[in-house]
């Protein structure tokens, strides 16, 4: 398992960490197989989508504050209930595929950490199955 | 691949499955892989989000029903269209990392089934891949 | 890796692709292990539901719609903000799990493909796993 570390600088906010993930695939030299990307945070997750375009990123972080506002009377009473709810809309793992030795990845996606809750320091895991 | 059995008590439920699960993964002897976690129903799916306070888990069953409500004019006429649109939302399948024999969770993550169209008896199917 | 093509004839479609999906596993010879579908595109993803009553695909694409509607004042220029974000709450990739040379799905089980910013000729690309 591998591990790369992110940090955040607002309360939400989608950082692209393609080339980071396509650095830590290569180290490992397997050519062919998949790879689990997995963030061991409730309040954060992995979003992939297009990245050329900044504004995707934000047009996707404001539309779910929308959809599940801050402090809009949830019952855990740390503050954060909508940034674990986002969580778990996005979801905390995605599975690529590897071939010829890359990241598979549409001519248009890269890959995102999607911060709920942040500045903070945060993970991403990494395992790689050849097959 | 192994099986879990979850029995649900209400219509929307989230129920914590994470030592079920952690002890599904023990018996596989596998020291270092990854997991498949898979809900063969259309009316249920799987959150990892934070389980040691059960408000969390609250909270997002309650905001998914405020976003997707029950009977608001949806074509499918068997009364649990909104069950089955929850489903898609939080996802039926998802890929967890194993290591050193154990599975990798964070220091607050748990494993949620997500009951929306319960009381049911449900099933959890798992799948080892060594890595 | 194997790659499936999905023509599209709408903006928003739902469309089964569970039979070319079981034909492509079955045409690995794999009996055991498991399969990753990936959706190469930014405004597309795969829902995994109820695919018998064709009306639960609508109550999803429209609900979807509802929840983040077309033209709503978004940053990104191009008129498909609303099919990014629909593409990142459903999500690009899914792992399910086969046996006995098959692919376990529950009873009412489908594969969708989910467009949203159609109709366009989309790829899903298929990775299986012997374990």
């Amino acid at each position: 398992m591998q591990s790369i570390e992110v940090n955040t600088h607002s309360r939400n906010e989608l950082i692209d960490i393609t080339s980071e993930v396509r650095k830590a695939v290569r180290s490992t030299g397997v050519t062919d197989g998949v790879l689990v990307l997995y963030v061991p945070h409730t309040t954060a997750g992995i979003v992939i989508d297009e990245v050329f375009d900044p504004s995707v990123a934000e047009d996707i972080s404001r539309t779910l504050s929308r959809l599940v506002p801050a402090g809009a009377g949830y019952s855990h009473l740390e503050g954060n209930a909508d940034s674990h709810i986002k969580s778990s809309i996005v979801g905390v793992s995605h599975t690529l595929i590897i071939e010829n030795g890359e990241l598979v990845l549409g001519r248009w996606q890269g890959i995102l950490f999607a911060e709920f809750d942040g500045p903070r320091r945060r993970k991403v895991y990494l395992k790689v199955i050849k097959g």
